[in-house]
Order: C-alpha cells, then structure tokens, then sequence
C-alpha cells in the first residue's frame, strides 16, 4: 500500500495521474496527496469527494519555498508516522513562440516552474521519502526536451519548454547519483503528447491513456531505473517514427 | 579578416580567447570586440592599449536587456558597416556545492548567466551577425553539461553549472535550427577543464592551451557543424578517459 503525491493535479495529466492512482486497488495505492496551486479545481474537488478519504488536497505553490515547507508539514500529518513512497513532479508549463527565439522572453519563468520548482519539491520532500519502501521520485519530462533527438521536434515553437525540459532532465540525474546509495530511485518520463490544455486538441493520445503509461512505469520502477529517461508505452505506436511510445529509455 | 566579439573577457578564459585572437595575423583576424561587465581588468587594458586599435573594449552587462542593446549600438559603430563573424558567448558562472544538491540555492542565478544571457545577447546580435560572412555564434560550454557522460563528472560539485550547461546545449541547437537555413553555423564547445579562477589551479590545462584549442575549432568550423557539441583536441589527452580532449562531438 505505497502512497503517492502529484503536484499540478488540478488538471491535465496531474489530475489524469490522480484518476488513474485512485481506481487502483487500495492494495497498491494507499493515501494520494494532490496538490495544486489553488484550491479551486472542480475536478479535482469532486475526485476527492468521491475517494472516501483516499485523496488528500493539499495546496501548494511548487515556486514558493515557504508555501513547499507548509506543504511537507501539512503531508507529514496525513501520511501518520509513515513515509512518502512516491513524489511526481508533474507541475509544468509550456511556452508557445509563433516566432520560436526570436519571441522567447519567458526563458526564465518556464525554468523557474519546470526546474527550479521540481528542485524545490524534491529537496523538501526528502526525508518523507526516505522513510518510505519505494524512495522513488518521477520528474515528468517529455522527449522535446531530448537534445538528441531535437531534429524530430523542429517544428514544434516551444522553445523554453524545450531547453528547461533538457536541464529538469540533467536534474533528475543529479539526483540519482547523489541519492543512489540511500535506495532511491529518480526517473524522468515522457508521458507522451496527450489532449490537455497544454497538449491541444491535436495531440496523439487521450490524457487517460498517458497518465495510465506513466503509472505502469512508476510502479514497475526500482533502482536498476535510477536516473533513467523513459518513454511510455502504447501498444499500436512503438514503429511510428515522431513519437515513439515503445517504453524505451530516451536518449538525452 | 574576420571580426570577433568575446562576452566576459576580463578574465579567465574569455581574457585568453582575446589574447589569442590578437595574437593571430590580421588576415585572419580583424577587430576583436572583448566585452566585460565592468570596465576594470588590468589584463584586459593592457591587451587593448598594446592592441594598435585591433581591440575595442565594450561595456557589456550579459544579464541586462538594455546593456546589451546599447552594446549592439556601440558594436555597429566600432564595425563601421561592416557585419560580425563571430560572436562567443564565454560570459559564465559556476556553482561550487559542498553537499550537492542539498546546497544548491542559485539554480535560477547560475542559470540566468549561463542561459537565458547567452540567448539575449545573441537574439540581439542576430542583425549583425547577419551581415557578416561567417554568421557564427560559439557558445561556450563544458563535458560537465552532458548528461550522457554525467557519471564520469559525479564527484563535481557543481549541479547548477551542470543543469545550466545542459539547457545551454539545448538552447544552441534550438538556434542551430531555427537559422540554419540563413546561413548561420551554431557551436557549443568545451574549452576542457582549464586553470582558471573558474577551474581551479588543479584543472588539467593551462587556459592558453585550452583558448588556442577553442580558436582553432571555431575558425574551421561552417554550416557543416552547425548545432553540434565539440570537444577540444589536445595532442596527449586524447586517450584518457576522463577528460577526452580529442576534438570529436561530444554526446548530449
């Protein structure tokens, strides 16, 4: 019975992973700690409602160092003695450039939220973790921040999610080598291009589908995928040459 | 007759690059625009006082909108009409974190240098880059940015410079796409660990070797290494396995 804590999960895949974590058996997901910027998410309100006790809501701004330390204080009490066994770093935000560099002025805003924050996060939620089973931590990435592979994402004018995606992803493996001794496990994960917000309409897969993908790699996850990069697997999309979804790990 | 621009050039490495492209014949290499934050190093006046004009000195605060706009207007006088060919963003910060990244608090500064100025000065210095034959912009980088040798660098202290680092190769190859078609050639090269205030009187080379080495990549390079990662080349060093120095792409 692992307990989980997703941040950003008023909507988009936050809210998705939340919606998959609860419809599994209490015997793998025990206490789910959503927490959002504000507590004003209809869908996230009702979700909690309807969990009998299983969800938490816990406000927190993932910029705000103060508001981060309340937030571990407010967890530590509803976990009861026990430890966190899952962080997901899952709040983010995405810039869109019709003029790609030309037009990028929010280069360290978008750093701030999907780097620094995560950081934050995970520094403060550390000793929750560490008396935890599991220790893991998930940094949901995306391959648009695969230096490697930046070519297939050409046209895709997003170029501040881009270059704070390649360096959460340099973060995720800072924190593997400094905690890999003490069992923890740090991933970072593309939960592919899914129908949020965020996404658009146009993206490949319904936000369900993506966040059901990362949680079949959460669960399976122990320190032999410490500092690792993976993609999410969709049965039906592993030959296709833009997005791959063949579960593989990702070249930086 | 090339003409160059060097951000931070009142010591360090930035200093050695200038130093070196002044000491190269005037076929070669025209004027040299050595920028500096403030207009304070002894190294740096003297090597423009003993320059006979080939060095003009430019007030130039990376960090700041509007002093590199005022940069950009003095930089068109000094080059008379004529474009500029070269254009290396050295200006750098480094972060020394004893405990790791349980001490790193300076994510959002050191990232701010190291990026988010790299790309305000070149976004700014596009127009005159644009005139100029060469079009190229170098941007200084390091092997401790790549996440796919993070293992061989594990004992360096220094995970914002890293992450930092990281972001900054994406961010060459953003640009690297983005004007490949107009001609322009995108570098990040590491200078190899050097004995710098920056590296330390125990890195591997003395900063002369490592400014020689850079200079030489930079002026053989075209649109042919446009948005790739270069490795210095070293006569010696090429074997060893932890600091490679053999001129090859460094991986992401």
């Amino acid at each position: 019975m692992a307990s989980y804590l997703v941040t950003g999960s008023s909507r988009g895949l936050g809210l998705a992973l939340v919606t998959r974590l609860v419809a599994l058996p209490k015997a793998e997901v025990g206490t789910i700690i959503a927490t959002a910027r504000q507590d004003n998410s209809p869908g996230l309100k009702e979700l909690v409602n309807a969990s009998a006790g299983r969800i938490e809501l816990v406000t927190m701004d993932v910029t705000n160092e103060a508001s981060v330390k309340q937030a571990t204080t407010l967890v530590e009490q509803k976990l009861h003695g026990k430890g966190l066994d899952y962080l997901i770093n899952n709040a983010g935000v995405m810039d869109w450039s019709p003029t790609g560099l030309e037009g990028m002025d929010n280069l360290n805003e978008v750093f701030n939220v999907n780097v620094t924050a995560s950081h934050l996060v995970t520094r403060a939620f550390l000793p929750l973790l560490r008396r935890a089973e599991k220790k893991a931590v998930i940094n949901i990435s995306t391959t648009l921040g695969s230096i490697a592979m930046a070519e297939v994402y050409q046209h895709m004018k997003s170029p501040a999610y881009k270059i704070s995606k390649a360096a959460m992803n340099m973060l995720t493996v800072q924190y593997a080598q400094q905690y890999a001794n003490d069992g923890f496990t740090f991933l970072a994960i593309s939960p592919g291009w899914l129908r949020t917000e965020l996404g658009s309409a146009r993206a490949d897969l319904p936000v369900d589908v993506g966040a059901e993908k990362v949680v079949d790699i959460v669960q399976k996850a122990g320190p032999e995928q410490n500092g690792k990069f993976f993609d999410i697997l969709v049965p039906g999309w592993e030959k296709l040459s833009r997005a791959r979804y063949d579960g593989e790990e990702i070249p930086w």
